[in-house]
């Protein structure tokens, strides 16, 4: 039963162990769709680094497609492979709480990323975006680009305290900006529905300068929309996740995508090289670290645009 | 005049500057006391490590005893050392946040420690100590280790927030665990006045289980106190922030010092390694990160105690 999960599960970077070897396991969900796609790249890239500066670590990566086949990842990293230090992006919370909280009572180091757990204090180390800052960067550019009077059309994610927290973010930054927000419904961070949802705005009203989309995948979705209707000069479309698409736009200075604001898969990268550091320096690396959102211009998009990346 | 201000800093690490070389810039206060010996310990320790690790990276460490004489510094390294990235832990927060404000925004990368600015969004990383986690983690214990019904004493620093966020982690911690708060006084972070605000305590009490001192120079004094009174025998002492004495006490079993809590100085090598893997890796190194104060246990002491720190 644990075999057949194992044999589901992708492992790379089982080097042979060394005397005295400390090994780390980092455990994510499979690439199922574009986020999680960039962050096994930037999992798979960072472990593929560390193991040339560091030839004293070993590193277990395994990607799983649902909570129970994590856990039994988890359990086979502990019973087999012994390992000192556990990176894990849970695929759900509820169900990877306890599993993770007998890890990190056994003493082993524990590194949660982004989603966290369902109890406090169980990890050593928690790494995560900054959904506020997510939302304030893109309102910051709204305010300062749009003169007073301009009109906007907002989409939304599912419903859900990340989507909430986005967009209050968003509507604090623009208060006081004088912009009109003519509309502000659910695109679900889906491309079908943000399309959709785009037709239905661009019917509504007849003058739109601006759209915050609020994710990568709906800006896709709107933008199809907008260049269906002819009416790519008179707007311009602002997501977010920094999906590399979307990013080459920026830095060839597309008009219609003037800038993106980062909600970074590499922070699995960020998650690694901290555990690392803690396991081999005398720096201390326990703590809460929420990694702010930045804004990526045609001046900086080099910085966030990575070749081989699928997103 | 500016020679003589940098005259009077410490530069270490100044090595010759191979083409395409970055700089980091490093800047903290003077050893004046305990707390700040440690911090340089730590920095020149952190430096030296990575002078050797990164061959490509140069580094510019200076200490200073005002404000005054820090912004010099600081201008000094943009000026003459053409510095890439500057950590810093202001001496102050007010007359630094200008002289920071004008680094970042001429595209230095800006990492400050500890001590916040007093206008947010300057710096590209913050890392600083948790108060509340420091007052949390000494309430937890004697939550888990008095009985109900006990009776302690506390001291607590200069009045100031961070004061204030200690304390009130402290009382949240023990709410509801039956234990007595007989007295608790400002003892101002200072050796000499706790040891008077002890004769007090202990002359004023005939009964005490334990005391929080809430910070080792308190804790010393404390002790004195205790030890001069022959009541050594009926309570425990918690400080906090890792004084070097005291941790070789915690990991000699004193049943005086059963544990202490860290507000590490050794944050400043966090710092610096963060800020390192913000110039050489793809990891995203923008944001906040809180370090947890964590409990030092004889079993876990050797971890925290540095032979040749001052501290």
């Amino acid at each position: 039963m644990t075999r057949l999960l194992i044999a589901s599960t992708a492992l790379v970077g089982a080097l042979a162990q060394p005397a005295l070897a400390e090994t780390i396991g980092v455990s994510i969900p499979a690439a199922t769709h574009g986020w999680a796609g960039a962050l096994n790249f930037h999992a798979e890239r960072t472990v593929e680094r560390l193991s040339e500066t560091h030839p004293d670590l070993d590193f277990v990566l395994t990607t799983t497609s649902d909570p129970g086949a994590q856990i039994s990842d988890l359990e086979d990293m502990v019973a087999t492979r012994n390992i000192d230090a556990l990176v894990v992006l849970p695929f759900e919370s509820e169900p990877l709480t306890g599993p993770i909280q007998r890890i990190a009572e056994s003493g082993i180091w524990v590194t949660v990323v982004d989603r966290g757990l369902v109890q406090e204090g169980i990890e050593n180390l928690y790494v995560a975006g900054d959904n506020a800052s997510f939302g304030r960067t893109a309102g910051e550019y709204f305010a300062e680009t749009l003169d007073e009077g301009a009109r906007i059309v907002v989409m939304r994610g599912i419903p859900s305290t990340v989507d909430n927290e986005r967009v209050e973010g968003f509507e604090a930054a623009i208060e006081g900006a004088g912009i009109e927000v003519l509309a502000m419904d659910h695109g679900n961070w889906n491309r079908d529905t943000a399309f959709t949802l785009m037709q239905d705005y661009l019917s509504r009203f007849p003058e739109i300068d601006a759209v915050w989309a609020a994710d990568d995948d709906m800006a896709v979705g709107a933008l199809a929309a907008i260049d269906q209707a002819g009416r790519n000069d008179e707007m311009f479309v602002v997501g977010g996740a920094g999906m590399k698409e979307i990013v080459d736009r920026i830095r060839n200075e597309d008009p219609l995508l003037p800038v993106n604001v980062t909600y970074p898969p590499a922070m699995i990268a960020t998650a690694i090289e901290m555990t690392v550091l803690g396991l081999t320096s005398d720096a201390p690396m326990t703590g809460d670290f929420i990694i702010a959102s930045e804004l990526i211009t045609p001046e900086n998009a080099a910085d966030f645009y990575f070749e081989d990346s699928p997103y």
